[in-house]
C-alpha cells in the first residue's frame, strides 16, 4: 500500500450558518482544501455526514455535493458512523488512495444542524444511540453521557468542578481560533454556575449544536512530496474499532473499548506510543468524553484522566495539549464533519500555521473521533515529514 | 491492486418481516453469507443502507450489526448513496481488498421500510431527490419517473404497453425465486388495467415498498482460488460515476449520463464489451429505468430500449436477459439493500446455482445499482473463473 499525505485543508467557520445551505457549506469548504492543495478536483469525494437526512430531507450528498461544487460525473458518496463519520470519510478516501484506486480523493465533512429546532437536533442525534434499547426509553444523548459521568464520580470520587479544566482549555483555545463558534473565555466560577442539562452534565460540559464543513485532499505521499507548497503531513495512522451501540451492554461502562483498540492499532502502525504524542485533538463532545478518551489511548491511568485537566497538562502549554483550537465544546461539534476538523486543525499545527494557537515544533498529532457513547471510534496520526 | 473475489454470498427473502427487527434482518444475511463463505468473521463491515435514520431512527448500523452479529470490535460503517447503497457498499469493499488493507471484508445492504405507514417511506424516498428543488415542490420519486417516463414515450412515440415486457419478465422471474417478495405471473391484461400512481406510471410499472438484507464476503481471489468451495466469481470491473442530483439539471433527462459513464469504465476495466454480457441485473424500480439503463450501457440505441422487451429479447430466452431472478419489480427493491442482491443473484446465475432460473453457461454477468434518477450509478461486471 501507497503512504498517503495531507495536500490540501478547507473550512467554515462553525456557526448557525442562516446564509448558507448545506450543499453550499460543503462547498465552501471542499472549495478551500482543493485551493490550498492547488489541485482542480477530486477523482472521489467521500462525504461524511449523519443527519442530512433528519434535519434536511436530504441524502446521497456525495452526488449532491459534488454536482454543486462543480465537479459533474465524479465518484461520491456518503459514509456515516455517527459523530465518527467525519473521520470515517477520511479513513476511507485515506484507504483509496493507499490501494492505488485514486491519486487525488477528498474527505468532507459537513453538517448543518440549526435550520430547525433544537429539540429536532436532539431528537436526531440519539439516532446515535440504540434506538430500540436507549432512545426508545427516553435516554437522550446528554443523558447517556450523564451517566456516565455521574458513575465516574462515584467510583473514581471526583466532585464536578474537577472536571472544568476541559472546558476552560477548550474555550481559552477557541478565543483565538477564527472558525470558532464559542471564541470566548470560561471561567471555573462560569463552570461550576453553569444551567443543567442532565445532572451532572451542564451547559458547559457539553458541546453546542452547529453547522460547518471542513475537507481534506489526500493524495500519495511521494506526489505531495513533489508539488507541496507546505510542509507535507503524511497519516502514520489510521485506524477504526467499534464496540457496542449500547452502553448497557459493555463490561464496563467507563472503559472505551473501541478507543482503547483503535489507539493500540494506530500506535502500532505509525511505531508510535502515547509519550511520543505532541498534541491530541479528541472528542469532547462532554468533559467525561475528554477524561475517558485519555483513559483508553493511554495518556493516563484509569480513574486518572481528568487529573490531566486538574493539573494543566492539557492547556497549550502543558505537556499534552488537547483541543488545540477549541475541540468540540468550543470550536463547536458540527457532528458529521468533527473528525474532519480535527484533522484539520492537527495540519494547522502540524504545518506550523495554527496562528495564535501554534504549539511550538509539534512533529507528530493524533486525532480521535468518536460515534456515539463510545460505539465507534476512528484513531489518526499524523506526522511532518519535511 | 489485487484482484477481488465473491467468496460467501446471503440473503433473505425481501417481504414484510414484522417479524425481525433490521439488526435481525441484516444478521440473517450476513451470517448466511459468512457460512456460505466458510469464513468465521469479516475483518470489516460496510453497511448499505438508505432509510434506517427516517424510518427507524437508527444511525451507526455499522456498529450496531457488527455487535449483533458477534463481531463486536471489528471496523465498521455505513455508507449511504440513495437506493445505490448496496452497491457503494460492495465498492467499497472491493476496494478495502483490492488495495491491500483487508482480506475478508462483508458488504451488507440492509433496509427495512414496512414497518411505518407507506407514506412513510414515500417521504423517505424522496431524500433520494433534491429536497429543495424537487421533494419540497411536491415531487414524489414516482413522480420524477413518470416525468421521465411521459417525456420519453412522447419523444419516440410509445404506448404504456409498450412497457409491458419489463414487468412481465420480471414477475415470471420471480415466480420460481424462493427470496422473492411477488412471486406471482402477470399478465399483459393487467399490466394494463393496473391502478394508476403517478401517470402514465402503474403500480405495476414500480417496484414496491419490501424489508430485506443480502450480504457479499470479499477475499483476494489468489485465495479465493485455494479455498473456495464454490466456484469462484472474480470482481472483474467496479465502476462509480455521478450526475446532478436534480432532474431539470441535466442536458437531457432521457440519458442516464452516470449509467453511460460507470458503465463504460466497468467495460474498460474488464476489458468487455456490452455484446459479451450474457446477463444483466439491471435496476428496474420502474419499467423507464429499465428501458433508459440499456440505452446508457450500450444495450441499445436511443429511443430503442424499450423495444428489447417489446421483442422478447429480455427474457431468460433472449439474448440479453434481465433481472433474471424477479428484479427490483418482483424479487422486491429494499432500496438500500438491492445492489447486494444483484450481485448476489449475478453470483448464484454464475455459479449456477440459480435453480429454476438457471441461464445455462453464464460466465460474465453485469449489475447496475441506481441512485436518484440517475444521481448516482454503480455498474459492476462480474466473472466465472474455474
Amino acid at each position: 500500500m501507497r503512504e498517503v499525505a495531507i495536500l490540501g485543508i478547507g473550512q467554515t467557520p462553525v456557526n448557525e450558518h442562516w446564509e448558507s445551505s448545506l450543499r453550499d457549506l460543503g462547498y465552501q469548504a471542499l472549495q478551500a482544501a482543493l485551493d490550498d492543495a492547488r489541485v482542480a478536483a477530486p477523482q472521489i469525494l467521500i462525504v461524511g455526514n449523519m443527519l442530512s437526512g433528519a434535519l434536511a430531507s436530504q441524502e446521497n450528498l456525495g452526488a449532491l455535493i459534488a454536482d454543486y461544487a462543480g465537479h459533474r460525473g465524479i465518484e461520491a458518496l456518503k459514509v456515516e458512523a455517527a459523530c465518527a463519520s467525519g473521520a470515517a470519510a477520511v479513513r476511507l478516501a485515506s484507504m483509496a488512495v493507499a490501494g492505488g484506486a485514486f491519486d487525488v480523493a477528498v474527505a468532507l465533512g459537513v453538517e448543518k444542524m440549526t435550520d430547525g429546532r433544537a429539540e429536532q437536533a436532539t431528537a436526531a442525534l440519539a439516532y446515535a444511540s440504540d434506538a430500540e434499547y436507549e432512545a426508545e426509553q427516553g435516554l437522550s444523548f446528554v443523558a447517556l453521557n450523564a451517566l456516565m459521568m455521574r458513575r465516574y464520580m462515584h467510583e473514581y470520587g471526583y466532585q464536578h468542578s474537577d472536571f472544568a479544566g476541559f472546558a476552560i482549555n477548550s474555550h481559552h483555545n477557541a478565543s483565538t481560533n477564527p472558525y470558532a463558534m464559542y471564541p470566548h473565555e470560561i471561567t471555573l466560577r462560569q463552570f461550576e454556575n453553569a444551567r443543567s442539562v442532565a445532572e451532572p452534565i451542564t451547559m458547559l460540559d457539553s458541546s453546542g449544536i452547529g453547522d460547518g464543513a471542513a475537507a481534506v485532499v489526500l493524495v500519495p505521499l511521494d506526489l505531495a512530496l513533489q508539488v507541496a507548497t507546505h510542509p507535507v503531513i503524511r497519516i502514520a495512522a489510521s485506524a477504526s474499532a467499534t464496540d457496542s451501540v449500547a452502553l448497557h451492554d459493555r463490561r464496563d461502562p467507563l472503559f472505551l473499548q473501541a478507543a482503547f483498540d483503535s489507539s493500540q492499532r494506530a500506535f502500532a502502525q505509525s511505531g508510535t506510543r502515547p509519550e511520543d504524542i505532541d498534541f491530541f485533538e479528541l472528542h469532547d463532545a462532554f468533559t467525561i468524553m475528554s477524561t475517558l478518551s485519555l483513559e483508553a489511548c493511554g495518556f493516563a491511568p484509569r480513574g486518572r484522566g481528568v487529573t490531566l485537566a486538574m493539573e494543566g497538562h492539557i492547556t497549550r502549554q502543558g505537556r499534552l495539549p488537547i483541543c488545540t483550537l477549541g475541540g468540540l465544546k468550543a470550536r463547536g461539534h458540527p457532528v458529521g464533519a468533527t473528525g474532519v476538523y480535527q484533522i484539520v486543525e492537527a495540519v494547522q499545527q502540524l504545518r506550523g500555521t495554527a496562528g495564535a494557537n501554534q504549539l511550538p515544533g509539534a512533529r507528530l498529532g493524533m486525532t480521535q473521533n468518536i460515534g456515539g457513547s463510545g460505539a465507534n471510534v476512528i484513531t489518526h496520526i499524523l506526522e511532518r515529514t519535511n
